[in-house]
């Protein structure tokens, strides 16, 4: 759908980038909403968003589509106000980058025929609207997660994605999906904070660290409520990678313990042309 | 030390550089050795040495300063060749990133009053000469250990990084150096190759893998046979620092399991914080 009235719920990074891109993208009205009001004010100047609404509830009554663009627990509870306020025959959608328990309360709702679950998988640097872009979807992989059987809104959903963002939506279950991105992106996530926790309690002080190890720990810089929502959100599938990973440890300490070189160097050659087929 | 005559055996990435940067910053002859003949020609070619050797003991002979720049088990061996055919007065060196076995094996042979560790810390992408880069060791760290009570052979070695190759040598003691780069380099590698290794055995197939996880794992993609050695030299500091790292991820499931977002929030702040003051 390319909607004539885009509603944006939040205006961070996420939030404000999609506005701007879809303001850009020839949108012609996009009301957001930021519960910060020095945010709304610097989207409505960098020509982001065409209004800045009052309220959540403001959004949700003039859009045709809305989008949630908030964190976890915020947009759980927006999705209590989307059922009561939003507006007949829209169509409503959210951000977050766990999906079974944000669909699993839109359907405990009542939202099912008018929901489906966004995970927009960018990468933005910054935090807030200063950390917004002008296009950052373009080109990028989006999950489109249906709340039910029912299979009108995540249509809506990829086909806005798609035809209005320029970006590459999957629809996938959120079970599915929660599985996925626990490996593709919460695991390496955990495992980076994990090394640089480790490193700050336990390493030596006052060292050098070569550019491997920058590059291994990089993720662990992020933004740290939406980081454990997250992983609270989608534990059971962030635990269950986890065990595999002290699975692939376990190999490594015991061809280590034993001074197996032959197991050691298969155990290397694996991880290596694994990595090496993806992106550098 | 500034040489008028340079020996490096091995005309690999490190080894190519090493002598092709000495032979820019004016070191008179620097003769060079590979087992792989046609690295040897690659190297006079591009001007990184002026003289092929035919052999390593060639260059222990004929040079005041050698560098054996070859991989761990090569180096170990080499070191036998050193205690017997190097010139009077000279002095040797290494490059192999784990030093209590390289500097046991040195004293071992009774090469500790004319030999010192080396360990730059410098990341070179390629392999081989076609790795090699005019000048990589500029600015960087690098590890000076000593073999022995005797400290003129790591004074000489270091003043050599520092004059000749502009590198910023720090001396420290061989076990000491282990526990830092279990740290700084080994860890972070093969926490690197453990999520590789996960990912491909237990992660799902065909789905795209987002920017930190990419990082994360980048580390995976190394000279296989050089990190099974290094690993296995320095087993015994690496095994320590994987306990620790384990008992990071053993709080982060603690509190995941516990659904403890107070405890998982701090754990993600120690984490974040850490890695926030290295350079990105």
């Amino acid at each position: 759908m390319r909607p004539d009235t885009l509603g944006v719920v939040g205006l961070g990074a996420v939030g404000g980038s999609l506005a701007w891109q879809a303001t850009l993208a020839g949108v012609p009205r996009v009301l957001g909403y930021s519960p910060l009001p020095a945010e709304g004010v610097a989207a409505v100047r960098a020509g982001a968003i065409s209004t800045i609404a009052a309220s959540a509830r403001f959004v949700l009554e003039h859009a045709e589509l809305v989008v949630i663009a908030a964190p976890p627990t915020a947009t759980l509870r927006l999705l209590e106000d989307a059922s009561r306020y939003l507006r007949a025959g829209a169509v409503c959608t959210d951000v977050v980058p766990a999906k079974q328990a944000v669909v699993a309360r839109a359907a405990a709702v009542g939202l099912t025929h008018r929901f489906a679950g966004s995970h927009p998988m960018v990468s933005l640097a910054g935090r807030g609207f200063a950390g917004a872009e002008p296009a950052p979807f373009r080109g990028a992989l989006v999950y489109v997660t249906p709340a039910g059987p029912e299979d009108t809104p995540a249509r809506e959903v990829a086909d806005f994605w798609a035809t209005v963002l320029d970006a590459e939506p999957v629809v996938l279950d959120a079970a599915d999906h929660d599985s996925v991105v626990a490996w593709t992106d919460h695991l390496p996530r955990a495992v980076a904070s994990a090394l640089a926790r480790a490193s700050r309690t336990d390493g030596p002080r006052g060292v050098t660290y070569g550019v491997e190890a920058r590059a291994a720990t990089q993720a662990a810089v992020t933004p740290i409520q939406t980081m454990r929502d997250v992983l609270l959100l989608n534990r059971h599938a962030v635990l269950a990678a986890l065990d595999d990973f002290e699975g692939a440890l376990g190999d490594l300490r015991a061809a280590l313990r034993e001074g197996d070189g032959r197991r050691l160097e298969a155990w290397l050659q694996d991880a290596a042309s694994w990595r090496g087929r993806l992106s550098p």
